[in-house]
């Protein structure tokens, strides 16, 4: 397992019910991929969005996303942080 | 006081030790901004950091990390997040 920090663009206006809207569509399959979405944040000004999560590799990432209509334009690996 | 994210580009082949450096760096003089940087995370490969802090503004984060001798590369307010 692995952690990854995936970017959203084109996200313009989103706000706070639709990110958790979409981040709880992503946690209720999330586990058919062993993927867990940890946290999301939002620049509603720009459209970025910003999701951590652990997983397997980032194809089981953007599975889920792209399950639930918002797959990432780019996923990182983040083997490191503090 | 808000949330922001940071990011910096062409960090390729940033080590655990040179992110940890930096970080604390920045957690030595942020007080002075009324900054504080919470996470970072690195993707060594593509050479990106995000980093996410809680600060006035994005100008009071950006002193920061230009005194410290890394200028982040975009900087976007987060007022939503899960």
């Amino acid at each position: 397992m692995a952690k990854y920090m995936d970017v959203h663009y084109g996200m313009k206006h989103i706000t706070a019910d639709q990110l958790m809207a979409a981040h709880k569509a992503d946690l209720e399959i999330e586990a058919e991929e062993r993927v867990h979405f940890e946290r999301a944040w939002a620049d509603p000004a720009s459209g970025t969005v910003y999701c951590l999560s652990e997983a397997p590799s980032a194809e089981a990432v953007q599975r889920i996303h792209t399950r639930t209509g918002h797959p990432a334009s780019e996923i990182h690996p983040v083997p490191i942080s503090v």
